[in-house]
């Protein structure tokens, strides 16, 4: 991989307004900003935040180096003069992050326009990161929620993420591996991946292999005699039954030798048939434990729909439409500006507009809490951290009332960064991937399903959704109404 | 980014057969593969070929690393004993690519079934390929099709690539950002890109600038005093046409000082109408020259839907449904082993057979001879490379009847590495968008409207059908009909 500063990883538009600021005056301001979704994806009932570490890896290396300054000093303007003047160069190649970041914990759930992440500093920095921090949490939240729902129609059977093929170049699979076993998946066929992130890998064999041996049984006994440890036999070179009798065959073998087949994939065809039949040969040829991969083009519906025709399949892979999140390949995570002030000022709210009134973001120093009961998480309440206490009794976004005041909760958001200082160690993937598995399964099934029963209850602590209120009216008198 | 070898950026299964191949005893074997694509992305009529100096550059650093080696040595098979052998990881210490490569130029146009690429060499070595060679090309002539169509629509009004934070991570960003450029966009908000790449880069400033002033001629007033030369409005963060005479008096003031607006941006309600509104106010203003930029979710057809309503737009913003190619998120390119042979034997010819006949690989040391006349590209023929001379009358893969003899032909593979030594040194990415864009120019119009009006012709040469019918026949005798 390329071994470069990732401090340009970011819009130039970023970096215009930042010498806007920068030249009036306002670099001293101090500025809030937070993250978040307007709609889960895949018409689901939840989103699982993911990609908190890999931010805190980009935030612990940023910093702009010679050559990103010598880049920017080259860059001209419609006069042919340069874009950016030798004095803000010489700022940014100084500047040192020193925001601090909330964020929730990686493998949370979390639902739209409560705030996944929120930085307070200098505007210039906070600005900035705006560009790196969506492209890293929306695809990796995007694929975590994809392998959710995934692992969920599989029932427990174990999910191995086989998309590198498919995904947007190296990053974007090493980003989808992550994602995807955070998000459940038990395995990846990415090596790479499994070598950076400690990933559990899986994989056997191609079509290519039976293609170079003159026949299909030949190419199953020289697997077995090469990795006897290893086999899952694909069986749908030439005809999937077929496959089968020839995997049952050289499981005999391996057996005689004191080894046991794995299994088989199957991987087109009438999958929900085959592995009937499949299972059926297995089990009569006294391999009852031999487990039935079954791959090609699956995905969360595909594999609920097996379910429904009866299919035996133990282990699901699934790739392209997992790594890419084919039925709908972005989140559209925003980030927007909710507070500002000069120096030893006061704190100024600000929201932007919109004409449809849900996409209006919402003003404050916010923080999210989340109320549960017997039942499991029943809904999240945002909320200014600046004002001490706060009502329980509050409508939701889509105008029900709920009052939480007998439940327990907890504040989503943690510190990650305190001026620059990193205050949280991320855990381990694996047991980021178990606590993903155990926030799902504090979530009621009804907000969990593939096509989802009921909306999450999220709302606004009512001083809040006053002050959104009344800033509403004040910015549509001054801009817009006059 | 990270900095590692890449060599493990594959899938496990891919040095699973590795090993296996070396342990039967076929290390030696030189293997032919070819990539290919079975369906244009986005019903269209043709794929722009992408990425070929990424692979490239791939090779050239293609090694396996000690950590590399000590991370398959880890690795365990289901009775817990090491997956890979002490000689096979001393094999892959020692391996250097050696194989020959054979490509299309970046930003060809390619048809389905026909290769794209070609790997001939040890056996091993073109096996292991499969997959970063997939994941490389697949995406990056994803996206650059993508952008051909997008400027199609655009009508020759440059379009800017803003994708960044929607793309599959960094990298994918990046590689996004470059076929994007490749396949016909004017410019990238993407600095790191820009830095990488040498393409250029565009942007001015977000709705956070607007809010973060009292009101938004203020705003414009601060950003016109610290980027004069730099100015588009973005105008949409209250009320679009309240912001276009907020632009007009920013731009009168500008003129004082000698610069001149370089335009607005719309990025949300109704485009076209509020482009012709724009249009007018700035005409009558004095402002004939302020182009007037519009984005907020275009692809080609919302670009061609504005046209058809009117639009008076100048530049497009093009984000999320490019860089994610969000209609069709994966191309299905496909790695099929053509042909193999053993030290100092025949070549055996291969193929992969499936219930679809067009989902049935081509044997044979392929190569493509593409046929012109004046009309720009009339068809493609696959031949194999070892039969000298070949016939200008065949078939396509639809039926259809060609003589192309009286027409002008060229061969579109050309060598890249001959036996591991890079013989072709990649044009520059400007040179390789000017190319791109001639030799779309030269494919007729009727395979390059949005909705095509036409397949291209595409077929194999008459002995090389014959070699593969007779081929299918034999594998079924052998394999299936039994």
């Amino acid at each position: 991989m390329r071994s470069s500063s990732l401090a340009l990883l970011t819009d130039l538009y970023q970096l215009t307004m930042a010498q806007g600021y920068w030249k009036s005056g306002m670099a001293r301001y101090e500025g809030v900003f937070y993250l978040f979704f307007r709609q889960n994806p895949f018409k689901g009932g939840f989103t699982l935040a993911c990609g908190l570490e890999e931010v805190i890896r980009y935030l612990q290396e940023f910093r702009f180096e010679e050559s990103d300054l010598n880049y920017l000093a080259s860059l001209k303007g419609n006069d042919e003069e340069p874009l950016f003047g030798r004095d803000f160069l010489a700022y940014l190649k100084n500047l040192r992050f020193s925001c601090s970041l909330h964020a929730v914990p990686e493998g949370s759930v979390v639902f739209p326009h409560e705030p996944v992440l929120r930085v307070q500093g200098p505007l210039i920095q906070a600005q900035i990161l705006e560009t790196p921090l969506l492209n890293i949490l929306n695809f990796q939240s995007l694929v975590a929620t994809k392998a959710a729902r995934v692992c969920r129609a599989a029932r427990g059977r174990p999910v191995l993420e086989f998309g590198l093929r498919r995904a947007q170049g190296p990053n974007g699979g090493l980003s989808a591996s992550r994602a995807a076993y955070i998000g459940g998946c038990a395995a990846t066929s990415n090596l790479l991946a499994g070598k950076i992130y400690g990933i559990p890998v899986k994989g056997t064999h191609a079509h290519s292999w039976v293609m170079a041996f003159h026949d299909e049984l030949d190419a199953f006994i020289a697997y077995a005699e090469a990795m006897p440890n290893n086999c899952v036999f694909l069986v749908d070179t030439y005809n999937s039954l077929q496959g089968v009798k020839h995997a049952i065959e050289v499981g005999r073998r391996l057996r005689l030798r004191g080894f046991d087949m794995v299994g088989i994939r199957l991987d087109s065809g009438n999958l929900a048939g085959l592995s009937r039949q499949a299972r059926r040969l297995l089990d009569e040829a006294g391999f009852p434990q031999a487990k039935i991969v079954a791959s090609n083009d699956l995905d969360e519906y595909r594999i609920e729909a097996l379910h429904e025709a009866g299919a035996v399949i133990d282990i699901y892979g699934v790739g392209t439409r997992l790594a890419t999140a084919y039925e709908q390949p972005a989140l559209g995570g925003v980030y927007k500006l909710a507070a500002l002030r000069p120096p030893g000022g006061q704190w100024q709210y600000k929201m932007k507009l919109s004409e449809q009134p849900l996409k209006t973001s919402t003003p404050g120093i916010l923080q999210v809490r989340r109320f549960w009961g017997e039942n499991g998480y029943e809904g999240d309440l945002i909320y200014n951290e600046l004002w001490p206490g706060f009502q329980t009794h509050f409508s939701t976004f889509d105008g029900r009332s709920c009052n939480f005041a007998h439940l327990s909760s907890k504040d989503l958001l943690m510190p990650v960064f305190e001026h620059g200082k990193q205050v949280y160690m991320p855990i381990d993937i694996h047991h980021t991937r178990a606590f993903a598995s155990e926030q799902l399964a504090l979530l009621p099934d009804k907000y969990r399903q593939l096509r989802p029963a009921a909306v999450y209850a999220v709302g606004l602590e009512p001083r809040l959704k006053t002050l959104k209120e009344q800033l509403l009216a004040e910015v549509s008198a001054r801009e817009i109404n006059r």
